[in-house]
């Protein structure tokens, strides 16, 4: 028989802690963000969906506001949506809001930009409701060498130099693979705030380990192992050896996608 | 040989988030905060020896200031032993001070009163940041009627019927025992901020799941379940099954020793 109901597209906003999370993206026998929300869609629609990120996050990584898009059949109000799903996910995952949106959103595909945080402390010692997190860095470090070296890389680079290294993928890149890494930076900043000291960065897009690897080299700015204006250097090397050490996973949010 | 250090006696004061162990209380083949404790000073100073605690708190139950006593013959200064500590311990427990005091100070017995906090998240969706330390209730809660019950739990009262039950010793209960369920509270009061609604508990002593049991028939009165005059009647009933339900774990916390 055939189903009759409408499908209805929409965009779910979603909160997690990725402490116990293999990343975002579904693996066979592996926790995962995405697999949590597809059992939850499941169990709540019985409708077998797999939902669409707006981009994969690490494990370890959390979100403030990762979207995510899903077709569904069931008839159901926004409201009762939001309830159900969050009855069914663990704690570490909260969807915050339910959208109807048109058939053609989809979370990564239609995503201007994206906006992540770094978060820093710098206290002597990290209290421990907070140590998952946060990263604590104890250095001194110039924070004004790190806000300049920030700022200059604000624009249009390619962020080979700061993506994951994948040495087979590097084998065989073409001239396309290298325009593919190439990204619009529209902010790129330090913050400071009592013990605290956050990088906030937004950009049309990222590169795998992008954020952490810039991270790893504004601390080493920071720390005097890499002079401010070798960001420029870096960029221009096209190879992930030229960049800093990748900052750990516990520290970064992805905090919002932008449409 | 006879070793001719000079015993130092410490006073060290913890902050945890207790979700990942089975209470304070060293446990066979389990991890508790006292157990790492013990196993950070000895990796520190070779010692073996066994920190106690103003008081045991349960598997789940955080810490913003417990506090232990250990004697130790290290001759190791404050602030060597505070860095040395923290670098053996978990990133959830953490010492936030080490201090030496006379020989006479014992962490328990020294204690002149507690002061416990039971956080509860009133909101739609509880942030999963905050999921470990936290219970959310979402029923209408008569706010006024709780503070005037809790208000009521101020002074000197035998608490048996907020103990955790216990068949056995119920059983041989004799006068000596039920004296030992007087306890004094100093100040009993619930505190409204957002979507946070905390009880505050400070007293000479507690008994086992005494907070927990407090707030759990605190939000019965909330709930018009218990009327908030049946406090007096619960409390000369002397038995637990007089009182409310025992709250979760995950929102209390003990948040200061007074010496």
């Amino acid at each position: 028989m055939e189903d009759a109901r409408i499908a209805q597209n929409w965009r779910l906003t979603l909160a997690y802690d990725g402490t116990e999370f293999s990343g975002w993206q579904v693996q066979p026998g592996r926790r995962t963000i995405q697999g949590e929300l597809r059992e939850a869609i499941e169990r709540v629609t019985r409708e077998r969906v797999l939902p669409q990120g707006s981009g994969r996050t690490d494990a370890g990584v959390h979100a403030l506001g990762q979207v995510a898009s899903v077709t569904l059949l069931a008839p159901i109000p926004q409201a009762a949506l939001l309830l159900a799903l969050n009855r069914m996910l663990p704690d570490s995952i909260r969807i915050l809001k339910c959208e109807q949106v048109p058939p053609g959103f989809h979370a990564r595909l239609s995503a201007r930009s994206k906006t992540y945080e770094y978060r820093i402390f710098r206290g002597p010692i990290c209290p421990p409701f907070l140590a998952r997190y946060i990263c604590t860095v104890r250095h001194r470090l110039n924070t004004d060498a790190m806000q300049r070296a920030a700022a200059s890389l604000q624009g249009k680079h390619d962020f080979t130099s700061f993506a994951a290294s994948d040495p087979e993928r590097r084998a065989r890149r073409s001239q396309d693979e290298k325009e593919a890494n190439i990204r619009a930076i529209y902010t790129s900043e330090w913050m400071s705030e009592g013990e605290m000291l956050t990088y906030r960065i937004n950009g049309d897009g990222f590169l795998h380990h992008m954020v952490r690897n810039l991270v790893g080299t504004l601390l080493d700015v920071g720390r005097g192992r890499t002079k401010e204006d070798d960001i420029q250097r870096i960029l221009d090397a096209h190879s992930r050896s030229a960049a800093g050490p990748t900052a750990p996973a516990r520290g970064l949010f992805l905090v919002a996608v932008q449409y």
